[in-house]
């Protein structure tokens, strides 16, 4: 059905999907405890881009996955991103006041509503995805995947790197592996988890997509870095500048602005690359790599 | 092997093969980034009594289960609560400095650390789980049983309730209902993952497990509220009378302390009962059940 669609069209429709999803997703906000659950709702909902859930979509039109079963692995991955945003944004961590233009989670309610928001969160994430219909080995594959990609070997990994070098100058080998943990590779799950609701893969197409989700993984952060050092905080929707200002080591802070334009192009044209195998039905996820790449927030 | 055991042997054998498979079960201290893996392995290893490991291992006893999948369900609850015990102990929660005769995890650490530990233990505890060998099926109800247990409807909301709750007047209906989710909820997932893992469980057998899980959640709350009122901070190891101090709704504060000892004693009578069908294979569960009212710390 939506691949008549243009890609801004196609985009419209996940993003809309999500919304729906989400909430289908996520206990009752007037079920008891009802602070937390209206809490977690605000967490999640009416949030952001979407990027994990659409690339989830657009790995799974590689192999014509069951709409029903992506729109639930987008859930769980998307619960797994809101969680982690919220914790980042404590006072403990980040301790930052907006998000996504609404006061954070700690902020709107209190810190530990937050703390507990985003512990519920992930295991509504793991309780969402293991209750998939696929068949049962690929499931549990699918939750073995979400949860290496969002514990100490993954995005909780890579946020503790973060706080360990904050002040501290990273050399652009380092700054990548942190990046490749704390948000390469919750994206990477995406692009897994999507392809894996359509089949089970070969040792080639796993390749494939790992290049493809590393590209765009790092892509997607060396733009973050270049628009938290040129956009305002209005357009972004969260605090610009941050990082300058947190001493933070970032893309733009050890190659400059424009190497670091330049390095997301080349990003661009890999992912492109790694996707060469799988033809037509990879448009979906070059029209990401190529949104990724140009966002403008 | 460990059935001629007297039941403190029994509990010595499974307390020192906990510890050694939770070492398994965490990514090694020395792995990157090491200063969470090892705060990782402080906030579980050499820990308590590990009441829901023996828990599991009872319940397995049940059927036979086999002992390395028991080991491995076991690990993975031991990680959620102590994940919950780390969050728990946090400034913005219950602001403990003692946990186990130790400092906590903020205390001996720092609070973005123990935030992250807390979480990337949370994940850890799926990843072990779904990594275990049994039919993918069941395996998978055990990935949903837990984190259900663990989320917004289970531990997580209990603590939403309980954090709601202090200084407020608790009917002793709203006191339990407080603690069947905050404690109640792993205890009981503890069981049933323990039996689970022996085999698929029919009606009859879950709705009694159901029944010995509850009494046995309850007396444990009941006799943790009568030990904070009676015992001092070293037999704890933790801080004493902090509910009373907390003004926390507590069973001795609602019904006093005596008719809370006979409560325990009541329950402990319950959890018996919804054993018979068993025989004596779950004489384990009974022995527990009698250490979890007899106890003194």
């Amino acid at each position: 059905m939506t691949t008549g669609l243009s890609f801004e069209g196609w985009m419209k429709a996940i993003q809309a999907e999500m919304e729906s999803a989400l909430l289908r997703y996520l206990p009752p906000a007037a079920q008891a405890p009802a602070r937390l659950h209206e809490a977690m709702q605000y967490a999640v909902l009416d949030g952001g881009k979407r990027v994990r859930p659409l690339l989830v979509h657009a790995a799974g039109a590689l192999f014509d996955a069951d709409a029903v079963e992506l729109a639930r692995a987008a859930a769980a991955i998307e619960m797994i991103h809101a969680y982690s945003l919220v914790h980042d944004d404590m006072p403990c961590m980040d301790d930052d006041a907006l998000r996504r233009g609404k006061p954070t989670v700690h902020v709107k309610y209190d810190e530990a509503c937050a703390l507990l928001v985003g512990d519920a969160l992930q295991a509504q994430a793991f309780e969402v995805l293991a209750q998939g219909g696929l068949e049962p080995a690929r499931q549990l594959a699918m939750v073995r995947l979400l949860a290496r990609a969002s514990g100490s070997l993954g995005m909780c990994g890579g946020q503790a790197i973060d706080l360990a070098s904050v002040g501290l100058s990273l050399s652009l080998a380092e700054l990548e592996q942190m990046h490749q943990l704390k948000t390469g590779a919750l994206l990477r799950a995406s692009v897994l988890l999507g392809a894996l609701a359509g089949k089970s893969l070969s040792e080639q197409e796993m390749t494939a997509l790992d290049a493809y989700a590393l590209a765009v993984g790092l892509a997607f952060q060396v733009v973050d870095d270049v628009l938290d050092a040129t956009a305002d905080s209005a357009t972004l929707g969260k605090t610009a500048g941050k990082d300058a200002a947190d001493n933070k080591p970032t893309y733009v802070s050890i190659l400059g602005l424009q190497q670091s334009q330049a390095l997301a192009e080349k990003l661009r044209t890999d992912a492109h690359r790694a996707l060469e195998q799988f033809g037509d039905k990879a448009r979906r996820l070059r029209e990401l790599a190529d949104l990724i790449v140009q966002r403008k927030a």
